[in-house]
């Protein structure tokens, strides 16, 4: 189904594993001169003409330096066409980690004739050459990314073609619906009706379903993949950076930025027993409520919309700005959809602790120990009167780091039935959520059109028009532009 | 000769690559149950029993997480005792470069038995199975950590056994000398003495010299791995930190600090043309020179003593503090065995240049443009007056960067002859050099003891220790505290 272009006759190489001081790096090279191009700078152990070689040949043997001198020792795998990554003859040469040495092979192959392979460079071949589909290609991305098991396992999922299927099955149905319409529009001086419309639009109506579907799912899956958006919102000097410091000092994700998503900035992400959680950038959050009231209200009520959980910060010593905090939160929430957690900080100082309960704070019977149920009461009335119903409210100490175990159970507690994402294809890239949005309008289109007796040749072609997007997705329709883009984040070497 | 010890009967697992997000990961595993262990979680496609795969197979195949959801495709190599890097049953597993998917494997590879390693445990194993001696075994880490092409020479020329080579010649001829001695001793009431004396004599000279060879090569040969020793001295402000935060923002190294060298601090280091220079954390000696007189003057005159290289830094627009410093200097220097070179800083500020002379500036003629030329006759004329004659006289601008091409090449052009040890034997290991130093000794005083007539037994004895020495480095002798001193600092997965 892809079109095999004979895009590029080069022979592309690159250090695979990242080029740090190591015991072992690999070096890896692809393309049609391969064979010839290693074949002039390694020695193997064995003398075997190394165009003789089969796929899945290890070799031991020596790279010397142009003076002769013994650059190293290496192992070299070989693979050949089509059984290799690419689809093309590759080798894979392991050498020892050393900076020095890794440029030395690569600067070698590169004066034999091969090229220096860009990030993503290996994969793009594998999708050229029909190895893989497009999003396959983008699932290995996302599978060296993967910090949790659930971001693994949607990924690893994608790769092995769960999501490429379900569209390739949805396009044949498309496919079937407007090729009955076009057989209709060559008869249609005999005003010919071939499809039943009532039967069509049941179709159409379970593909949009369907698409529907897995549009929903990108919530999920971007969450997975990225982390669950978190807002922490409250007035000044509440102790918002404090508490974020103290959960991100301790879980900090390590999880790169991904291409394509929702996310525009870099932003501190923990893992919480294998959930990622993203702590939006609150620029405008920080500032105070009242603030938001005035300035950069868009900005932050964008934030807030973002976010699938906010955390409301109050000054547990600061009692008197608990309702307009409330007030002003409630305005902007949406209860259905988002959940709230609301932190009554600062509780230490709210009621001093005898020295003999502090074991008690640390194994997280603390309510009772900052003396926090008068304070917790009147939050929760408050609330209940603007009809705000909290998941949870919990008192805590930032700078202490009391209280902190119970808000780190409560945000895992609140993804426990949300991550769990079964056997069921969760769309997890921009990209795709994008093209199957546009695949789903032209689809409505289709379906009101054909409602309204809108004449035959327009209706296919909105249908035309969404098995072009579903087609983007897979990589059947693609362009370099498109290609380079989803590629330029890939690691160099993969 | 090297005792084979089964020290252990654990399989080790590491991964070989650094723990750092990249195409491909490789994770090693070495050891007795090596096969077996591989095989509970690995499933190559081929469906062959593992325990009967010959050494240097490539396997592809999947490994599958617990819940039988896959967990990775991967390429298995597996090698065959004693045909591999340690000498024992191994395999690398080479699998997408996910710090989660890393993770998981070893995890699962330490359920099934194998123990995790650290660093160096697979080069140990190498040495404790007799594929190479220590000497060799300090050079797989140095190799790694090669950053210049005279560092990796020195490297592959010690890992390939040209230093054990040596040192088992001498060793050799020592034994020969001692037991021709003990000989003597077995009949010594028959008061008949075996040897020639004075061939003895010769023998044991010849030792000696051999031996001060080496110890006089560690001087090139920690520079060359370590960076040659740079000392920058003058007064307060004269624009020591600017000079070195400018150097060293375009050219820093990558060198991480080696075990058992001369440096005891993280120093900046800088590759010019494959030549590394070490800047002395010079704390002392960046106070001002005459504070060298009065405070601090052990610390910072050992400083200036380490040093290959003094940079005597003088600010231009402060003529009337030149003769100070120079004399300050000169009482500490040994400019038979030191280069000195002057730079006068802030020479921009000595004379400000026309505008349309500036492009002159970037291509080096500098001297002229500064219209530094008096200051420089001045600081020559100062100088001679002392005896003290420096390589170069430079007038520079730290700040703004000038000058600085004249002060890299001046430098590089100092070490021009140094640093090509063409097929030499060079000692870059100060344990190396510690024991080549007592073996010295110890041949010494075995050598006066002849021509003193003192007892044989005494003589023999002093030889032995110089055996013993010799045999420490090779590691014919060796204690687990040495070889763990050895070891730690190699990387995870050597």
């Amino acid at each position: 189904m892809i079109k095999k272009v004979n895009f590029e006759d080069t022979t592309i190489c690159a250090c695979a594993t990242g080029n740090n001081i190591s015991a072992i790096s690999v070096i890896r090279i692809s393309g049609p001169d391969d064979i010839s191009i290693v074949a002039k700078i390694f020695k193997p152990k064995k003398d075997i003409p190394l165009s003789e070689v089969p796929g899945y040949t290890v070799l031991y043997g020596i790279i010397p330096k142009r003076n002769g001198v013994r650059l190293d020792d290496v192992i070299v795998t070989f693979y050949r066409a089509p059984h290799s990554y690419t689809g093309e003859d590759s080798a894979e040469i392991s050498c020892h980690g050393s900076p020095y040495i890794v440029s030395e092979i690569i600067s070698m192959l590169i004066d034999n004739g091969a090229v220096y392979a860009q990030g993503g460079d290996f994969t793009k071949r594998a999708f050229l050459n029909g190895k893989m589909d497009l999003v396959q290609a983008e699932a290995v991305g996302d599978l060296i990314l993967s910090e949790t098991e659930a971001a693994h396992d949607v990924a690893m999922r994608q790769m092995r073609g769960a999501f490429s299927k379900e569209l390739s099955q949805m396009r044949e149905k498309l496919l079937k619906i407007v090729s009955l319409l076009e057989l209709e529009l060559d008869f249609s001086e005999e005003e010919v009706e071939f499809t039943d419309r009532k039967e069509l639009r049941e179709l159409l109506e379970n593909s949009c379903e369907h698409i529907n579907e897995l549009i929903s799912s990108f919530k999920v899956g971007n969450a997975i993949k990225n982390g669950v958006p978190v807002a922490i919102v409250g007035s000044t000097n509440t102790g918002k950076s404090t508490l974020l410091n103290a959960l991100v000092g301790e879980d900090r994700a390590i999880v790169s930025p991904h291409a394509g998503t929702t996310r525009d900035t870099i932003e501190d992400v923990i893992n919480l027993e294998g959930v990622l959680f993203r702590f939006i950038d609150t620029a405008g959050i920080r500032s105070t409520l009242e603030a938001i009231e005035i300035i950069g209200i868009e900005r932050t009520f964008y934030k807030i919309k973002q976010a699938q959980i906010v955390l409301l910060m109050l000054d547990g010593t600061r009692k008197e700005e608990f309702k307009e905090s409330l007030n002003a939160l409630s305005r902007k929430i949406n209860s259905e959809e988002q959940t709230l957690i609301i932190l009554i900080n600062k509780c230490d100082q709210h009621a001093i602790l005898p020295a003999s309960e502090t074991d008690d704070a640390v194994i997280g019977n603390i309510e009772s120990i900052f003396n926090a149920t008068d304070l917790i009461e009147e939050v929760r009335t408050l609330s209940s009167v603007i009809n705000l119903y909290p998941s949870a409210i919990l008192p805590i100490s930032a700078r202490q780091g009391l209280g902190l175990d119970a808000l780190r159970s409560t945000l895992v507690e609140s993804q426990k039935n949300m991550q769990s994402a079964g056997e069921m294809v969760l769309v997890n890239n921009m990209r795709h959520y994008s093209a199957l949005k546009d695949a789903f309008n032209a689809l409505l289109r289709a379906n009101i059109a054909l409602g309204e007796q809108v004449p035959t040749d327009l209706v296919a072609q909105d249908i035309r028009e969404a098995l072009y997007s579903i087609g983007t997705i897979v990589g059947e329709i693609s362009t370099d532009e498109v290609l380079g883009n989803i590629f330029k984040n890939f690691c160099i070497g993969k």
